[in-house]
C-alpha cells in the first residue's frame, strides 16, 4: 500500500526536484526574513532574503549582501544548512531520478546513473540516502578537522572560531557552496596551502559526482572497468583542471593585480585553486574583479561546462561537453556512429546532450541580454555574472551587490534554471518516451 | 575522356571550394599590391592587401583602410570583381556540391539541394551556372538601375558617379558584400527609401540561398509543395528579419546617437535596414559603435545565425539553426521522431546541424578570445567584430582599422573558416561515409 503510493507520487520523478527546491528555497526565504536572522535593524527585504536563499539552496554563492556582517550567526547557520540541504537533495535526486530512470526503461545493459539498476527495489532508496549522507559527513568531516587545527593553530583563532569557520568552509567547498562568512572569501589564505588544498579537494570531490564516486569506490582497481560515464567524467575533470589551472597562470602571470604580486612557485597555488572553482566552487583567494578579460572569458567558458552529473556540480556537466565533442568528431571523420572508450553512444543520449547544451546556452544567452537591458555593466561583466548564475558558481566581477532588483531577479531565476533545470529536462526526456502511431517520409533539409 | 578527368578532380569536391576561395585570395592580395591599386604613394602592405583582399572574396566588407579614399579605382573595382567572383563562387559551389552530393549518394528521395538530381549529368552543371549567372545578373542590373535613377536624380550625381555608386552597391548588395566606396558606409541614405529598399531587397534575395530560390520559382504559387528546406528558410526568413527590426526598434527607439533623432515613423525604414544587415549584409545607415550593448548583443546572436544555406550570406545558416531548434522540441516533449513541416529530419542531418552550430561556435568563441588577447577592446566590441568576421557579415563598432597584424590575422582566418568552413565540413560529412565492420556495444552517459 505504502509502496504504490510512494509509486504513484514517483510517477513524474522530474517534478519532485523541481517543486522540491522549490520549496526549500520558500522555506529559507521565509526563515531568512525573520529579524533575528539579520544583524542589523528590522527584517531583511522579501528580495534580499529570496536571492540569499536562492543561492544557498541552489549552492550557487552568489551574494547581494555580506554573509558574515548582514546576517546574525541564526542567519549564517540557516544559510548553511540551506546549502547542505541544496547539495545533498541534488546528489540524492540525481542519484534516485537515475535509479528510477533505469528500471522505468528496463535496461539490460549496465547504466552508468545505477549499475546496481537490475537488482533494484523501491526499499534500496533509503539505501543510497544514507550511504551518500554517510560519505558526505565523512569528506566534510575530514575537511573541516584539517581547517580546524589549521585555523587554530596557524591563525590564532579561537576554538570557537576555528570551528565555526571551519565547519562553514567544508560544508561550503563539498556541497560546491561557495559561501563564506568572510566578505573577501578566502583572499587571506591565498597563499596556504593548507587551506587551499583540502578546500579545493573537497570542491572537487562534491562537483564529481555520486554516479562516479560510486564506481570508482566499487572499482578502485580496474579503471579498464569503469562506466563509460567515469571514464569521461575523470578524464574531463584532470582535463577541465588542467586548463583552468594553466589557463590563470598564464593569462594573469603578470597581472600586478592578481598573480603578479607572487614569485614564480608562489604562483602555482592561487592559479590551481583559482583554476577549480569555476567548476563550480565559486569561492576565490584572488580578486575575480581585477582579472583581465581573456581570464573572465575563459573563466566564463569553464563555468557554463561546469563539473560532474549527479553531483553538486552546476552547468551543462562535463559529460555532456565532452560527448558532444566525440559527435562531431564523428561527424567531421565520417563516421556513422559515436563511439566513446569502445562503446557506441545511441541517437538518444546524443540528442539529450544536444538539448541539454544548447538549452543551457539558450538560458545564458537570454539572462545576459536581460542583465544588459537591466544594467549599465559592461558584457564582459553581466555575461560572467549569468555564466556563474546559470552554472550555480558564485564567482562575481563584484557587482552582484549593485544589481537592481530586475537584476536580482534575473539571477535568482538562472541559479534556480541553472540548478534544476538541465537534470528535470534531461529527466522528462528519458521518461516520457510517446511513440506516434505513423511517421513521416525523412528529408533532408541542407545545413552549414 | 574529358568526363573521367572532371570526375577525378571531383572525387574529393570538398577541397574544391576551400582551395578556389584561397586562390582567388591569393590573386586579389596580388592585384591589390599593385601601386596601382593604392591611391597613396607606394603599395598597400601585404597584410592590408590580403585583409582587404579576404574581406571582398569571403564577401564580408570589413576593411582596415577606406575603399573610397586608400585605393584607387582600379583597386575599387578589383575588389569588386572580388566580391562579385567571390559571391558567385559560394553560389555555384553550394548547389554544385549539393548535386554531386546528390548523385554520390544515390538518394531516391528528393533532396532540398537539387530537386533535379534524378535526372542530373555532368552535362548540367554548365546549366546550373548559366542560370545562376543570368539570376545574379538580373537581380544586380534592376536594382542598378533603380539606385542610378535615384543617385542621379535624387542626389544630383553625375553620370558617372550615379553608374559607379549604383554599380558598386547593387554588386555588393546581392553578393552580400557590404562594401561601399564611401567611408560611412550607407549613412547619407538613411531616411532614402528608393536607396535602403532595393539595397536590403537584393541582400535579403542574395542571403536566401539558390536552392529556396530555384524551388520558389519552379513552384510559385503553391508553398504546399515546397521542400523541407525552401520552407524552413522563408519561416526563418521572415521570423529573423521580424526579430532584427523589432529589437533595433526597441532597443534604439530612444539612443539619440541612433534611431533617437528621427519621428516615429521615420525610425522605421532604418531599424528595418539595420535589423536586416546582420544577416548578412553588412551595410550600415545608422552608427554601429553607437548602438546599445544590448543591441550589440541581439546583433551577434542574429550574425551568428546567418542567412540561407547556398546563397551568398554567411553564419551557421537559418535551416541549421531552426532545425536544432526542432530537435530540442522534440526532445523536451519526448518525440522519438524530430518532425519538421510534417517530415522526419533523420539523425545524419541532425548530427551535421549540431556539428556545424557548435564548429561555428568554437572558431567564434576562439576568434573572441584571441582578440582579448591581442587587443585592449572590450568583450562586446570584440565579440562583435569575431562574429561580423565569422559570419562574414561585415558590420563594425569602428575598431577594424586600429587593429594589430595579430588580430588583423585572427579575422582573415574567421572569415575564411566563416565563408568555406561550414560548408566544406558539412560536405565532407556527406560524402564520407565510411562502414565499420564492427560495431561497439551501446552505453548510456548522464548528460546534463
Ligand atoms: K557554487
Ligand atoms: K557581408
Amino acid at each position: 500500500m505504502r509502496r504504490t503510493a510512494l509509486l504513484g507520487t514517483l510517477r513524474h520523478p522530474a517534478r519532485i526536484v523541481p517543486l522540491g527546491f522549490l520549496a526549500a528555497i520558500a522555506v529559507g526565504t521565509g526563515l531568512l526574513m525573520l529579524p533575528v536572522a539579520r544583524a542589523g535593524d528590522g527584517a531583511a527585504p522579501p528580495l534580499t532574503a529570496l536571492f540569499t536563499s536562492t543561492s544557498a539552496v541552489s549552492v550557487t554563492g552568489l551574494v547581494t549582501v555580506d554573509t558574515g556582517t548582514y546576517w546574525t550567526p541564526f542567519g549564517q547557520v540557516v544559510i548553511l544548512v540551506l546549502v547542505q540541504a541544496g547539495g545533498f537533495g541534488i546528489m540524492t535526486g540525481a542519484s534516485l531520478l537515475g535509479l528510477l530512470v533505469a528500471r522505468r526503461l528496463r535496461l539490460r545493459d549496465k547504466m552508468a546513473a545505477a549499475s546496481e539498476s537490475k537488482q533494484l527495489a523501491l526499499g534500496d532508496i533509503r539505501r543510497v540516502v544514507v550511504r551518500i549522507a554517510a560519505f558526505t559527513f565523512a569528506v566534510e568531516g575530514a575537511v573541516a578537522l584539517v581547517l580546524f587545527l589549521r585555523f587554530k593553530t596557524g591563525y590564532g583563532q579561537g576554538w570557537g572560531a576555528s570551528a565555526w569557520n571551519a565547519v562553514y568552509h567544508s560544508v561550503s567547498a563539498f556541497t560546491n557552496g561557495g559561501f563564506s562568512p568572510h566578505a573577501d572569501s578566502l583572499a587571506r589564505y591565498v597563499t596556504d596551502p593548507l587551506v587551499c588544498l583540502p578546500i579545493v579537494l573537497a570542491v572537487i570531490i562534491g562537483g564529481i559526482g555520486f554516479p562516479v564516486l560510486a564506481d570508482l569506490a566499487r572499482r578502485r582497481g580496474s579503471p579498464a572497468k569503469w562506466t563509460v560515464h567515469t571514464k569521461l567524467t575523470v578524464l574531463a575533470t584532470a582535463v577541465l583542471l588542467f586548463i583552468g589551472f594553466a589557463g590563470y597562470l598564464a593569462l594573469e602571470w603578470d597581472n600586478p593585480d592578481t598573480l603578479g604580486e607572487y614569485g614564480v612557485g608562489g604562483k602555482l597555488l592561487p592559479a590551481f585553486f583559482s583554476g577549480a572553482m569555476p567548476r563550480t566552487g565559486g569561492f576565490s583567494t584572488i580578486d575575480t574583479g581585477a582579472l583581465r578579460p581573456e581570464t573572465l572569458a575563459v573563466t566564463d567558458g569553464l563555468m557554463f561546462i561546469g563539473g560532474g552529473s549527479g553531483g553538486t556540480a552546476g552547468g551543462v556537466k562535463v559529460t555532456t561537453f565532452f560527448l558532444l565533442a566525440f559527435v562531431i568528431w564523428a561527424e567531421v571523420r565520417g563516421e556513422p556512429d559515436v563511439s566513446v572508450f569502445k562503446r557506441r553512444i545511441g541517437h538518444t543520449v546524443q540528442r539529450q546532450a544536444l538539448a541539454v547544451a544548447l538549452l543551457g546556452l539558450a538560458c545564458a544567452s537570454t539572462g545576459t541580454l536581460l542583465l544588459l537591458l537591466f544594467t549599465d555593466f559592461g558584457l564582459d561583466q553581466v555575461m560572467f555574472e549569468a555564466l556563474s548564475a546559470f552554472g550555480t558558481v558564485g564567482l562575481s566581477t563584484g557587482i552582484t551587490g549593485d544589481l537592481n532588483a530586475a537584476a536580482q531577479t534575473v539571477l535568482v531565476v538562472l541559479m534556480y534554471v541553472g540548478r534544476v533545470g538541465t537534470i528535470a529536462v534531461a529527466t522528462a526526456m528519458a521518461l516520457r518516451v510517446r511513440n506516434r502511431l505513423y511517421r513521416y517520409p525523412e528529408e533532408r533539409p541542407i545545413v552549414g
